[in-house]
């Protein structure tokens, strides 16, 4: 097997057009697409339609091009847009695919493996539950198999996409008895987030399935993956599940690692992730070197001390910028200053994805 | 001579007690005060009454001490705040004073040398003319006369308060039959930024004062300074300049060094004045380095080709958060994760102040 | 003739469900549809893309029901979306749609009159130009021949989506030697704007011909049509003007007036409406009555004088929000409180449609 | 006793200069002053500071003439500042002074009648709980007797000023072994306006004292009052309150009414208003009738329904655009509509202040 990872980009969130000429021009067999993902210039937050608008786009062209109906498409393909460009960011799609190819050869590194899974639909009152923790768990385990993973420890990034609650869900459940773990809407994105994520910590053995109660998701900072990046839209009622790690079962010039940025400026977190990938650090890569980058994925979110290193920052009390808008844009400028390039998936909303404050990084690169 | 540079906190935009507790523990003699920037946490644009809210308390306070009138302080301080601590920037005040001490020792390099001069006070149809790039390259040479600094390129900053027009200033020109550069009083703050700018620039030698033609104001995105950083406000009709520079007649622990970024993600150029101040650049500072900066000043800005490096940018085309707050969260990060410390003094509406989309970075430090 | 105009909501700028509803339930047959707008939730300003979302996903539904393609809509159907629904706006679709019917009988009033026309496409020089002010007119003629009504005071209403400049479109008539109207793509939006509505204007007697000078658009607040409601967006090159009075050709229960208000609180020319309208003025209408209001139809914008009767309002300041959003805000909750509805397509930019500050209003109702 | 009541404008949030006028100019004794409230151009959430700024320069300038220091100030007068102008809202100082005078002549209706009272100061764990809502209620019954309003009904308006919680509040609780009602500081700022607003409630006699249940401040909807105001602020611990009612133990012009919108758009409700102060309701006021208003106080907030009248509004699900300033836009436009004013205190955050999605509308006028 081999897997091919395209980042290209867009000239608003309705423009697939860079998409669809990858596989026009045959680098992508439009059958292999695991995953788009996607970084449109909306809020990120509430009512942030771009995330809509890109795929429904998305469907629309893809679905031209096999032949099928727009809305069969969830079936196949993961598509995870992320809204908020702020600061420097660049909106671009990530394509994720996979076509016949050799194992690694016995002298090669193991190369870039992809695997995808879904756990079954969930009901409303099982979001942001243990049940999901549970099912997300059971999931990631099949995506690690599908990408033929030896080791947990050759997982580099699981990427989420989870189910909300909306006012006709919860009152779905009320209807047959059982309430739900919010009644807030935009708080039940956190905690299906949360529970996806700590379902990818079970998962990888990051933390014990004990250790999650039901109280602790959404609240124990303590407990997080470092490897998750979990997302929550309303278009779906199950979690699907993409992992990307390396494999001697697939071949190909890609490559994954990762890091925990410890906080928002955590840079030397970027420092280990080049050095892993056999990328200078200390200072910034060339053109040629970060033509290598194929993607970068790192999640953000405000530290909820206020602070940063004992200095006030002011994004939890701006009533003007959401505070997840701040964070993307700090964290995208930690990071382009290294790397040189800004279309860096940096998506916000981190919960139970590494330290409060913090987030993984991770690098799909060229091997050299 | 022997300059005091002190950057402090503030809980919110009235609360100056740390300047007080600066003086009142002996540290700054209050008469010796030549300059308070302060990097507030309003929106940096139109409506941002942080800065007229923090200008105020320290009026109040100061006057206090110094047993005059709050009024009479434009006379002998420069008051510059910088609304907009988007990212992670952290809201702080730098505190410039001058005291008495020898002159730097025969073996001794030379030290932070600060120096102040104000301009007459301009007509309405004078802001953002040459007549307002003149009158600011003879008050920068004043300034720098002032800071016993030996040659232009001692200098390594030099930040400029310059007025604006409102209606009523418009239209009093109007009355003698005079007409303002531009009837926009959002666009006059640019103009008169702009003019500003240059005139450090010919006062430094940078442009030949021929090349300033009064269509190039605000235009010419050739022309530029390394070293300015000017600001607008309501609140004067003259222009108040502070050279920040070295001299061998100053003594004392503190130095300065500049650079211009070329854009908005060049790291490089901070590097490269990390390390004409002896500190490492190609890893983060460690707490003990990152200790010895006093003072981070640095100029933002969106580029206005709309790309970075050729990747899109959306600051602006973004209607609901102003390209300068994008811009400024951006700086911040970039420089964040080199130095490890957020109280960054970013300012944006850098109008001939380096190149399009980049800007000078200047750092005063303790010498180890 | 019988016109038809249908008011439905829409859960999100993708949801057109409710639309499509009208069609399959029989009330509106797809093939008379002349026109659709939208009042949808986005910013309304540069990066408002819920317009282009809520014309995807109904060119998208009608294709497949009219068994064409999306892209040749635009040919046959004027989608005007306004996005912006500040305060208590409502989020809705007004469908325009044309059937059979017999002439008004002799003792009935004129009903509503619906007509269409598109001028040739423009060449990005000629935007925002007198040449775009006489094509419009030309339209408007022709718009109104095809309503079929007689005199321009039967005229109540012309909406007219029309072009914008981009970067690409200024550098192609660069290209050519060409200079166009403005650098600026977003102040082209209000020389588009403007220059449309200067061209119903003379269409309709408002104004003469000779008055327009080039330098007039978009300067000249004098200049204005009561009748006009333009928009501009990027996905069309020509005019498409729908005109909106009353004729005697025309049966069926709906009727249309309207008024233009002097300033934003210009509550009176509403009441005018109403009582025109054989409506009530002067309380709040009952749930009868505003059930007989089909679409109403206004223009808001902030005056350029900083004031409203004298007192100061500060949406022209404000860098956190635009000052068309603070406009659409106010315009409808003037006109709310009276109709106790708040469905209602209130929309910013009114660039000579109306005095400065001010705007028509029109209404479109069933009668008693 | 004589009531006066001014309004003046302000050009930015620390112009206090119409507010010294009127001082200077002898129409208001600066001793008699009670209350200062202000309409400041903030977003009138979290990181609002024009609330602080005003009340900053309004202590300078009010401690001068008095002869004493800002910080006592807040023992003899309240000063409350309401941020957010949105739409059309004109920002202004409302000034509530006291003199002597004659008791109401036999033929005249009763006056105007101002009193003002404080609450112990609170600790902390007392914020948001039933002990905050008793000890509100009994200096709400201390302000009436200081006003010497004789009956309950004849009290139309109580403005209460209340504290909120902070990090550091909470930590001393804590430090004490009590937990506070929240540990969201945002939150706080509800309870502590809900329970402030059932003090009202409980003085008054709109609900019964053992209808309030500590669960039921900030969610029980049901409960409310139909007279009160709050407001909470960083700067005190304590309730400061000021009633407004009609007395014949006071002469003057001046007399107040009011009644309770139960929706944003519920304009018959301002209807009421007018007819009882003897003006005409049905349309818009002239100016000489608009002249005779000195002070419009309302309440706005969004309905928790999602909607008004069962048409979707978008203001809860705006991460743009915070709902509270939403709603005050919209109350703003439904009001300056009938009133032909922007000048009008119109505030947000209605918790038990009049229904949900409604508030209290009271307006003080000069009798014809």
């Amino acid at each position: 097997m081999e897997a091919l990872v395209y980042r290209v980009g867009m000239a608003h969130p309705g423009d697939v057009s860079e998409v669809m000429r990858l596989i026009d021009d045959g680098r992508v067999p439009v059958e292999g697409i695991v995953a788009i993902l996607g970084k449109t210039e909306g809020n990120g937050c509430v009512n942030d339609f771009t995330r809509g608008y890109a795929t429904q786009a998305l469907k629309q062209a893809l679905a031209a091009r096999l032949g099928t109906h727009p809305e069969s498409l969830d079936q196949r393909i993961a598509f995870v847009m992320s809204g908020g460009t702020e600061g420097g960011l660049s909106p671009h799609f990530l394509v994720f695919a996979r076509q016949a190819g050799p194992a690694a050869a016995v002298d090669e590194a193991p190369a870039l493996a992809l695997g995808a899974a879904v756990t079954r639909a969930f009901l409303p009152e099982e979001i942001g539950t243990p049940i999901q923790v549970e099912a997300t768990a059971e999931a990631v385990a099949a995506a690690i198999a599908d990408a033929r993973v030896a080791r947990p420890e050759d997982v580099h990034y699981v990427q989420v996409k989870c189910p909300l609650l909306t006012r006709e869900r919860i009152a779905a459940a009320a209807g047959r008895g059982k309430s739900c773990a919010t009644e807030d809407t935009y708080h039940s994105m956190a905690l299906s987030r949360g529970a996806s994520a700590l379902g990818v910590a079970v998962a990888l053995g990051e933390i014990a399935r004990s250790a999650v109660a039901p109280w602790s998701i959404g609240e124990d900072v303590a407990l997080y993956s470092r490897r998750a990046a979990t997302s929550a839209g309303i278009e779906l009622m199950h979690n699907a599940v993409l992992v990307a790690g390396v494999s001697r079962a697939w071949s190909g010039s890609l490559t994954i690692a990762h890091e925990v940025m410890g906080d928002a400026i955590d840079l030397p977190a970027l420092h280990r992730v080049l050095t892993t990938l056999g990328l200078p650090a200390g200072r910034q890569l060339t053109t040629a070197e970060s033509q290598r980058l194929v993607a970068v994925l790192a999640k953000a979110e405000p530290a909820r001390s206020g602070q940063i290193r004992g200095a006030r920052h002011t994004m939890l009390d701006d009533s003007d910028i959401n505070a997840t808008r701040h964070a993307r844009a700090l964290v995208g400028g930690v990071l382009a200053g290294t790397l040189g390039v800004t279309a860096l998936f940096v998506s916000g909303g981190a919960e139970h994805q590494g330290p409060d404050g913090g987030g993984p990084v991770a690098i799909i690169a060229r091997r050299a």
